[in-house]
């Protein structure tokens, strides 16, 4: 089901969908910079965007084209962000997504555009515009893993996902790609993700759905505290598959939601993993809250704070750190009935230390995948959130001059 | 009238005080590590205290202390915070203020006492009964140096401060020490900061004077967002200068109240400054916000923000990041209001970036004390708060194994 043939389809994997990633000289590297993804049919289309008062312009753009719920084409692109560009901006923003409806023989409203980069930079609009043609012009069913690329700034490597089940008797098959890395944190961050599902659905239900997703998934992952000015996660449902379309909370709708869920789930995951300078992936499992909003403060609390993270990079079980964070999160919580545990191994409990075989503690620690459970015991509200350490190879990445 | 020799004289400085700073044995260093500040004759007293959930036994004991608006002495220790230290942990803090009491000769219930250092270990009670007996014996005029440099932690220096002014026709003298820097954030932190004075003032007026003051200089400093467990700001006023005692906001109450402020500003901005693995002292100073508490969430959110302090470690002019957190903060804004200047340079108005001379903007980042102006161009509140960049170092300092 997610087979690494399909996950390398990526978007294209659902019926109906090609992609295309070409370089346009927008990254100073030189790397693959425009990706286009196209639906043969028209599309149901759902969106959710960054927070930040702040927005770019194509986050104005793109939430135009997905307001009347439908959408055929996707052009992104990556070493700009078009953010802070003034009217300029908006134009150009504007512009892309004519380039692109020309060069695909839809509408412009049709057209989702996306920049992740540079702030404060107008696009190159004739390399760009250059680079949508190319990629138009070379949309395949093998177009995914360039389209990937070229949406990646400072990632390690492009993330895509599939999946296939089966809705009301038809298979029905989900694909995606994502790019996020520094800049991590709630609601979003400098984060693009592009789903395409071959399902037959509603649009109103496909938005439901992904706003209540994003909320226990992408919204749940925090690198670095800061929220971009940038980030989308978008939906095309094509409904290539054939299936029964979908209009109701119904079976069908539950499998698809589940589906959904797995997808942005483990997206959020890879992409907290893949922090900027990340050594270690960690898990911040808050259960016993009074409530949902309790649970994930505190564990924004804990996956936030420098110095759980600096420890973690050391590999210091430095559970004082931890329960500190609890302490400031700003929830009612009493010492003595929280339980901190690393790797399922108890470390605080009783309003102090636990005794614990240090040996034990010191392989969890030494693992790259580490779990830290809180249990509040106050409620039964739980919470997860996924980060990763803080390196001096983040401050590498981020330190260094840029203009 | 902040001369090197008054603040040498720290705490001791006004009339009426000694302290005394001694080796016990406790900083796996061997450095100073046990403080004791003593009033020859009562003093009213005031203090505020960590927000934090998770608070050390020693706040609960000095914060006890208070209550009662009269104290004589405080007793601190660097290197064992007893934090997290369950009933063991309060029983050992009591006994400090017993052990203290005994030796200066006055009640337990005058002694306030303060830790600081590593989470989740008990205090080594012997070592720490020697050093304040020790310490007691060794009461002096000279002793705030000493004590000064026995409460610093991973502090590169102690923080000493002093002033002299008149009150009443009488000549009126404060002085302090202060330690933080790690952990340093909002709320106070990892911060001990103990203040002497030799005014008479009455002891509610006295806690108003010191909570107001808190709330725009202390909770206005930004280390690595984090709060610690056993911060603390006290103030013994022990009334031998002669001035008739404050009872009433008047003018006699406004030069004490300044004085106080300018204090808890300097040692403020000192503390930021002195951040872990700082190499710069950062400024954020936004105007033109609705309200204080606007202003106050704004420069936070620009202080805290991990792309923001890499950035200024790397000396990158990059006001994406800045406009970028000021966007994500919360608070209504409009960017094509907001104006963003560093060392006084436009770099961000009208929406975009501002055209700037390059050189003048690079002389700017190079140096050690740069201020970040926000105007939001929607009112008349502002707010002020101090950081200090992220630099390889402070991963360095926090990632270590310290167990």
């Amino acid at each position: 089901m997610f087979s690494d043939t399909a996950v390398k389809a990526g978007v294209t994997f659902p019926k109906g969908f090609k992609a295309a990633g070409v370089k346009a000289g927008i990254k100073k590297s030189g790397n693959l910079d425009v990706a286009v993804i196209y639906s043969e049919m028209e599309a149901a289309v759902a969106g959710v965007f960054t927070q930040n008062a702040v927005a770019a312009a194509p986050v104005y753009v793109a939430k135009a084209a997905v307001e009347d719920g439908k959408a055929r084409a996707i052009v992104a692109n990556a070493g700009c962000a078009n953010a802070c560009t003034g009217e300029q901006g908006m134009e150009d923003a504007k512009r892309t997504a004519d380039i692109a409806a020309e060069a695909l023989g839809c509408a412009a409203g049709d057209v989702i555009v996306a920049s992740t980069g540079v702030i404060g930079v107008n696009l190159p609009m004739e390399k760009l515009e250059k680079g949508i043609k190319d990629a138009a012009a070379s949309l395949s069913d093998t177009g995914s893993v360039d389209a990937g690329n070229a949406i990646i700034t400072t990632d390690t490597h492009s993330k895509a996902c599939a999946a296939e089940v089966e809705i009301g008797g038809k298979k029905v098959r989900f694909g995606a790609i994502a790019k996020g890395s520094g800049m991590i944190q709630p609601n979003m961050a400098t984060m693009l993700c592009f789903i395409t599902t071959d399902a037959a659905i509603d649009s109103g239900l496909l938005q439901q759905a992904l706003s209540e997703i994003t909320e226990v998934t992408f919204n749940m992952i925090s690198v670095d505290g800061d929220m971009s000015t940038n980030d989308m996660v978008t939906v095309l449902a094509n409904g290539a598959a054939g299936n029964a379309k979908i209009t109701q909370k119904n079976a069908d709708y539950d499998v698809f939601y589940h589906t959904l869920k797995k997808i942005c789930t483990g997206l959020s995951q890879r992409i907290a993993a893949d922090g900027e300078g990340a050594t270690k992936f960690l898990t911040v499992h808050v259960t016993g809250a009074e409530t949902f909003e309790a649970a994930k403060t505190v564990a924004m609390s804990v996956a936030k704070s420098p110095l759980v993270k600096t420890a973690f990079f050391g590999e210091d079980p430095n559970w004082g750190r931890v329960i500190c964070a609890v302490g400031y999160a700003g929830v009612p919580m009493t010492p003595e009935k929280t339980v901190v545990k690393f790797g399922g191994i108890p470390v605080y409990a009783h309003g102090t230390g636990a005794a614990s075989d240090a040996e034990a503690l010191r392989e969890v620690m030494g693992q790259h995948d580490i779990v830290i459970d809180i249990d509040m015991g106050m409620g039964s509200a739980e919470a997860t959130v996924w980060t990763c350490d803080f390196s001096y190879e983040y401050v590498k990445i981020n330190g260094e001059y840029h203009t």
